[in-house]
């Protein structure tokens, strides 16, 4: 099928753009050195694109993911990289994913006894390195580690997100490495041997981790886009103008807030200045001389942030040469309590 | 049911909110004269409730959300309010939908080509009053309806939808009659016995339709809500805290942006502070003085944006004294080419 004869809202990665990623990051990170974040993408057809280049582990965000994963195979080692105390849930997971390894992020007394109660056998210790979100204190990493094994659990190590740091301009370096101290000195107290963080904003400057947990650098937020990087944007909506106002200048494409998540501000059209997107459309203009698109025309946006525009689509369409070549089923979307 | 053994992140309707909103509505607009817009609930069950309080005639924003209402027997009368090129999907929608009324909005002789080689048998003429998005000028709609009539089409009268003043706050009456002026110099050129306009945040101002385009009022905006108005919000993203940092003072709920719309603001939290939403999570603060909630507590996430919010979940629960009456599932989501 061509690329223009899709319905449109559409999800399109570029496929050319997508393996170059997927080739710099796994040269850079080899193997197990990447633990590719499912949250990022929500498909397990992009998951097996990525072991095929060697990453067979992986990190989740919800229980959904990690089931999910483990249903097609892709089951080695699963990390829920996110607190989780709901029990039923988590006992779902683990009876859903037999024969499969499963660890799980824990920073409380309450998670800890959550996991031990569910049937997990491994957690590591979340550590807050500096973002105001999940992850214990370094200070308190050693007792939770300690109430742990106490509760039977097996304590591969600890994990730390440097969020606040994935699109610092200066001294970039610097400011990772001393949210890396904590973690590290979380690790100390705590053993094993997992030291797990960082993502696609610090895939280079973060040399602490013993596996990197992007996600994002395979389709490549137009936001993520701005830094110095070699990973490219390879995702686009794709969408059709459906009203051009010629007397006042500006368009409307089928493609709003239903379509593509704005939180790190409204997408891009190349040669295009975006005005607004309400939910079902996305107003444009296009540079003074330049001739407004015709009604009918196809046009690619960009979004600023990949993983929640992902989540909004049943598919991705995967084009090389104007022609789709593959189609991945968006298949880790939502919480269903019936899977799991 | 207790709402409290919910699997979060999940949607909660406040059934005696939602209750009040449609008999307020209905009080001021009966019958035929609200046409409720599917796109802010995208659920059929929900629409059912506003047919049982008179209300047949409905608005939608997309082929799917027409076939859905259609399958269910709610095609007395169904607006796609919006315009359509896609040939295949508009003729798709005709033969999924044969015994139920279909009008299509068209502004531009390209949608109006589109709307008569695909079947379908009724439009209105869009127009531009104000808002730049979709419409013609008034000045055109009259040569377009003529156009639309010469092309086999029954022109019904026209819409304008007036979004640029529904949280206006001076002089919101005379800036609507202005906006309806465009609308009714329009319809005087097109005829027909249709004006269709108008939303929640003009639903007392907008005394020139025939009919009000109005669906969030139902579920109520938190954003609508600092309206002076009689809706009451009625939606809520429930989420469990999942970890609290008490040393530093924030807690983490389970919601994030794939549970909820941000594009209006963050959600609010009674008695809190939230600081921001990420992938999976909101981060949040109480005032000082006041404690932390406990890991496992469930905390209501009031969103900004209900159409958005509502389109990332597969079900609402409507829930009464804290037990679940009912649950609605969100089936007139995305846009399957298969389900138009």
């Amino acid at each position: 099928m061509d690329v223009h004869d899709l319905p449109t809202p559409c999800l399109v990665v570029d496929a050319g753009a997508f393996a170059a990623n997927v080739a710099t990051m796994a040269a850079a990170r080899p193997g197990r050195a990447l633990r590719p974040h499912v949250k990022a993408f929500k498909s397990t057809a992009l998951a097996r694109e990525l072991a095929r280049a060697g990453h067979d582990a992986f990190c989740c965000a919800t229980p959904t993911e990690v089931v999910g994963m483990a249903s097609v195979g892709l089951g080695a080692d699963l990390l829920l990289a996110n607190e989780v105390v709901d029990r039923r849930r988590l006992a779902a997971m683990v009876g859903s994913t037999l024969g499969a390894r499963i660890t799980v992020a824990v920073d409380s007394v309450e998670t800890i006894a959550a996991a031990a109660a569910s049937g997990v056998r491994e957690v590591l210790i979340d550590v807050e390195v500096g973002m105001p979100r999940c992850g214990c204190d370094p200070a308190e990493a050693g007792a939770l580690a300690d109430a742990a094994r106490a509760a039977g659990l097996g304590v591969r190590g600890v994990m730390g997100y440097e969020g606040h740091l994935m699109m610092e301009a200066d001294g970039k370096a610097g400011k990772v490495e001393a949210a890396m101290a904590r973690l590290l000195a979380a690790h100390d107290a705590v053993g094993g041997d997992v030291v797990s963080g960082g993502g696609t904003g610090t895939w280079d400057t973060n040399t602490w981790v013993t596996e990197l947990q992007a996600g994002s650098y395979t389709l490549m937020d137009g936001d993520y886009a701005r830094l110095d990087s070699p990973f490219r944007p390879a995702l686009a909506v794709w969408a059709t103008v459906v009203s051009a106002n010629r007397a006042k200048g500006w368009a409307v494409a089928d493609a709003g807030l239903k379509a593509l998540a704005t939180d790190h501000g409204p997408p891009t059209i190349d040669g295009a200045t975006v005005w607004f997107c309400s939910d079902e459309h996305t107003t444009f203009s296009v540079a003074e001389g330049g001739a407004l698109p015709a009604v009918g025309d196809r046009v690619a946006l960009r979004p600023g942030h990949v993983d929640p525009t992902v989540a909004l689509h049943e598919r991705l369409h995967v084009v090389a040469d104007d022609r789709v070549v593959d189609t991945w089923p968006v298949d880790l979307r939502g919480w269903d309590p019936r899977r799991p």
